[in-house]
């Protein structure tokens, strides 16, 4: 039997490297080299073209490379009944807290505008913003992570989320009722949701309006979490002070991209949650031999709740 | 009696209105408004000219305005027996860690490099420095405040300071014998040592050589405690990967310093601990009113110490 890789965007030859440096590693084939379809009971797959699960007849696992499992959900002919997993990841979870921690820090303080301010040789001092009211939306592992390191830095936390949550520090709101009532008081609005498709476009207007004026809006979880030309709006308007985005709904972001030049605008590129190879190979064959013993998988997704 | 506003560089305005809204508030003058010198018992200080403390033959306390009182220790006609005090509060120390914090994070997740890809539409990742070592010069209220915040947040802590230190979770070195010891293996050297003539220029190329090659330098001390050209010469040599100051030895730093064009330098305008003018107001009054009913003072300097 065969493990195929299925990459999209991503180089999958340290994936490879990783995974045949363990001794009871099968086969590992990368995608469009497939051989023949029968050998494959697991593939592993980020951002694949719809349909093309559809091949593999003795098909046992379908393993995400990332968190976010909404491009697999999202293939109208996604084979039944074959188990989906994601990557989970705990030192991912603390690059994102530290990385939404920095963004908060930056903006704070002023760091980059200092910069900016050196470069024009402008001696310039300013204060520090006072503003410590954070609302995590998305609050499973990402978001609960990152609630920890921002309460152990002085910061007031609400945290929104499908189901309502018990995390020491962080005040719950849950459901569609209580989204616009979680937001009321934020000064950094972080979206660490998974993209399901009742969370696309969730970054609209209607939020925005939900807020105190000037609040600023912190895009970790996908692109397509946000509505863009609400965003420019909201900006426009000044109902939002700025934002910090590391994910966009086309990546890399194209180059006639409004959001390059806004001024208003901070951008990463997709760097918040970098995947940790080495453990994707573990975790993937962990769940390969699992599937073999019978045994229940790690991180196996509810196609019903989406992740 | 009265209080004279001595301050350079300063509006003394805030602090006039601070003080005089305090009902046991004498008269507050301002130099060189001074009127007869015989009223002045009492006199706030930053960067005074030499000499003119020598006027008042009635002074009773000299008020430093900051944390630091090395313009005042140099007055070469300071007056004998005037006690000095300084300004010390617990929110500034808590604004310096957060501030070096920031910087750390910076630095280690590159954020303001990627506002420059930004500007230059490049899409390109890059992943977290894993550095975590920080090595703290100077572990009086700012230094240990810090050391404890960067503690909080993971980082591995050794404090450098005159004496040796009892802080949890901080690895304590003290005296001249162990101050190389103490950066040896250092990813973040921090600068937060006190002004005095046994510190001054304290980093040099004999401290930069005696670091790991790449360390970064955050000096938030005072300017004259780096040797310029000696940090010019150490990232030219690239014994130093970069360094950040909010501290010069002239401030605003003159327009056609190097340090303005420095791609590895990034400046902020001595903004890391920003002076709050009404907890300054009540610190004076209520010294002045220690000196009337002869009790001890708070923060007083000790001029061997030199803080």
């Amino acid at each position: 039997m065969a493990i195929l890789l299925l990459l999209d965007q991503v180089d999958p030859t340290p994936l490879e490297t990783y995974l045949k440096s363990h001794p009871d590693c099968p086969d590992v084939r990368i995608y469009p080299h497939v051989g023949c379809v029968d050998d494959i009971d697991t593939v592993v797959v980020w951002k694949h073209p719809q349909g093309v699960l559809n091949n593999f007849p003795n098909l046992k696992l379908i393993a995400s490379y990332g968190a976010g499992v909404e491009n697999i959900l999202s293939d109208h002919a996604l084979p039944k009944d074959v188990p989906i997993t994601r990557f989970v990841d705990e030192t991912l979870s603390d690059q994102m807290a530290e990385f939404v921690l920095a963004v908060i820090l930056n903006h704070r303080l002023h760091i980059t505008h200092y910069r900016e301010l050196q470069a024009a040789s402008v001696w310039r001092c300013g204060t520090f913003l006072p503003d410590r009211n954070v609302t995590i939306l998305g609050m499973g592992e990402l978001g609960s992570t990152t609630a920890n390191l921002l309460n152990l830095n002085g910061y007031n936390i609400r945290g929104w989320s499908r189901s309502e949550k018990n995390i020491p520090g962080v005040i719950s709101f849950f459901g569609d009722d209580q989204l616009h009532a979680s937001i009321a008081d934020a000064d950094f609005i972080v979206c660490l949701l998974p993209l399901t498709p009742k969370t696309k476009h969730i970054l609209n207007n209607e939020l925005f309006n939900a807020t105190k004026k000037g609040a600023f809006l912190i895009n970790v979880g996908r692109g397509d979490h946000l509505h863009e030309d609400d965003l420019m709006d909201a900006l426009y308007q000044e109902q939002l002070s700025g934002a910090f985005l590391d994910v966009f709904s086309t990546e890399p972001l194209p180059a006639d991209h409004p959001f390059w030049r806004h001024p208003k605008i901070h951008m990463t590129p997709h760097i918040s949650s970098p995947t940790d190879k080495q453990k994707v190979a573990r975790q993937i064959l962990d769940n390969y031999h699992r599937i073999k013993r019978g045994e229940p998988l790690l991180n196996q997704v509810n196609p019903k709740r989406s992740y």
